[in-house]
């Protein structure tokens, strides 16, 4: 075990300790929560968060643009910060649109995609000037209509769903057929309507998948990523201005995952510009990552409410649990639960006990932590769990019986 | 496919239809959701609800009270109705307690059960003289407190963990280690305390187990809760005024699931008050039903957005999916995605067709409905998933992507 108190994960480089303690934007992670009078809360920080960042952003060729999808986070807290390191934004509902709005980010730099946008999303969209990324022909017949009626120009892009996959990846969203953007064989069609249109052509947005920790598995998807895209603008007949390649970098989670190394996919990204370079050297080439960003600087932390041991194993219950952090609880579409990376955040390095951790729910699905070693921990202390940056707070359900919600605080 | 549409569930006696339309409350269901102004929306069934909880009641022995487990659809103008025509209300948290309250059912009949409850929900119930069902002996020590505190009697249940479990049932909450009350064979000694102190005993909760539908295994656990009731009743020294055998009772969600059959069940427990007559005659058995009671008596309905064929697959687009309804998304705790009963609520009978429902979000897990055969639908059509009246609303992640929330009316 290491110096924190955890199994599988080391948070070397993205959180200090003091002591027994966990610290975050050099306060202890006790003084924090003492301070904010209450639990559960996610505390998410700044710092980790912009190094992240910086570091990605100092390594990518000059020609990329990273941008932030907001759906891993959407606390205004969180995109404000945010908005000020990425190149833009994009959202996936018409609440997000408001929140990447409210950033500041310019809505030159900002898009939307979603397979269902609703009459008000496409309108407030068509108002503020963001980039569409047109999901399907009747979608676009009905941007048309609403941007006649606003006398504004619609700026379009197309979201293909390509022919291929990206391997390894926990979120496949592409590949044989799809509710996602228009089939890569049918789109020459759409583009020449797009084309005959008053709207104007953005260029395309090409996602196959998400969460992959496998750097040949990035490499392979962005190559034929590259590869379709010059084939799709051939019929474009119109100059591809953007190229969302999608993002796809995953985080580790569980006992095995190896950090994403970044050095092979820089590299492929700038072999493949330099492939492309006379049919894309005026694009912007968007690299649209959200969990990567944010899903490292994020702690979900509960209090120990009590402590049994029943028929030989000891049980720590907290204040919170899947309704706070349903993946954690490994019941958001997980076929098996293994354990997140946690801790007790004021008893590191202390003599580790093999528990489980629980929160109040009654539903034996509510476990935040099976079978641990964790330093042996008392009502009152802090249970952490990492790796909570991103899809935590948003994808869990908060009234689940209806306990009081988690709090965010940015540090 | 019976005339509702419907493949593999028939809402025969629970709505009716007309020609190709849904009806709910005398209403057709295009017409309740034109009024609304709105989707998507969660529909209760008010008349569906009366006639569950009547049929039932009309069948239970007279020394069993029903009990309605608030946790299942705390919406307060369900739990207004459901408290009109049960004989008491089971929380799981201090708001649910506050639903509870103000539906104007007595705190004598209102019970709390939970591994994790806080000082404010173990404050609030003590000030308002419900039963507390005590989770462990360190809560037991807490409860103490705080009533001598505040100058009022505590009302303590013990909540048992039995050394058995409910079989072929979807959640098992009991048997081996459990975070879940207090082990069967060391409760003696926490009874010896309760006997000893200022606490008002009033019984046991003893749950094994919910969601089966087979009679013989709630038979089987039935039986041996009323023995462990009896073993644990000899070490009280005190009257049990209260046992609580839990529920457990199930509703048939997918293809191949039959109805519980309540005969046998209803037989059984008429043997068990006869066998145990000289321990609990005066004893008040609570049957704690949640699902059961509302399950069936809900809809979820969503409006087709857009419909789009992709490489030979035709998906309906619709406005709320996996954000909204969890469980029918498939991605919660399930380790096998099963389709809930869906049908199109306005095209009832239409020539039926191959396709997969998916909701606005950008992910591939948001799905309702995978390669069913469902009535030809087009956009501004109405999807409605049945048996959504228990942990639809509540057990889903509302903030997920940013969308808005459904609504919840009960018709």
């Amino acid at each position: 075990m290491n110096p924190a108190g955890l199994q599988h994960y080391s948070p070397q480089g993205l959180f200090d300790t003091d002591g027994l303690h966990l610290v975050i934007a050099g306060r202890r992670l006790v003084d924090i929560v003492e301070d904010l009078g209450c639990t559960p809360v996610y505390v998410y920080s700044r710092d980790v968060i912009s190094r992240r960042i910086q570091a990605l952003k100092s390594r990518l060729p000059p020609q990329v643009r990273l941008h932030y999808a907001v759906k891993a986070n959407p606390m205004p807290e969180v995109v404000n910060h945010v908005a000020t390191l990425v190149d833009g934004l994009d959202v996936a509902s018409g609440r997000e649109l408001s929140t990447a709005l409210l950033s500041g980010m310019q809505p030159a730099d900002i898009s939307f995609a979603g397979p269902g946008k609703s009459q008000w999303e496409l309108t407030e969209s068509l108002a503020a000037g963001i980039t569409l990324n047109v999901e399907s022909e009747t979608e676009f017949e009905r941007i048309v209509r609403i941007s006649r009626t606003l006398n504004k120009t619609a700026n379009v892009a197309l979201r293909i769903n390509p022919d291929f996959e990206l391997r390894a990846s926990g979120v496949k969203a592409s590949g044989g057929a799809q509710p996602f953007g228009v089939d890569a064989e049918t789109a020459p069609g759409l583009l020449e309507k797009i084309a005959a249109s008053d709207a104007k052509f953005a260029g395309f947005q090409i996602f196959s998948g998400s969460q992959t920790l496998r750097a040949e598995a990035l490499i392979e998807a962005q190559a034929k990523t590259f590869a379709l895209a010059r084939q799709l603008s051939q019929h474009a007949g119109l100059p591809v201005r953007k190229l969302n390649i999608g993002g796809g970098f995953g985080i580790p989670y569980f006992p095995g995952d190896a950090p994403l190394v970044l050095t092979p996919v820089i590299e492929n990204l700038n072999a493949l510009l330099a492939q492309y370079r006379k049919e894309f050297a005026t694009t912007e080439v968007i690299l649209e990552l959200g969990r990567y960003l944010v899903g490292e600087a994020g702690l979900y932390v509960t209090r120990i409410i009590d402590r049994k041991v029943s028929r030989g194993s000891t049980y720590l219950i907290t204040d919170g649990g899947l309704n706070h952090h349903l993946a954690a609880s490994g019941n958001f579409g997980q076929a098996v639960r293994r354990n997140y990376p946690v801790t007790i955040g004021n008893r590191l390095g202390e003599p580790a006990e093999k528990v489980s951790v629980v929160g109040p729910l009654c539903t034996p699905l509510d476990i935040l932590a099976k079978n641990m070693d964790l330093p042996r921990a008392d009502i009152g202390d802090l249970v952490v769990v990492f790796q909570s940056g991103a899809y935590g707070y948003t994808a869990s359900p908060l009234n689940f019986l209806s306990h009081p919600e988690p709090k965010e605080y940015l540090a």
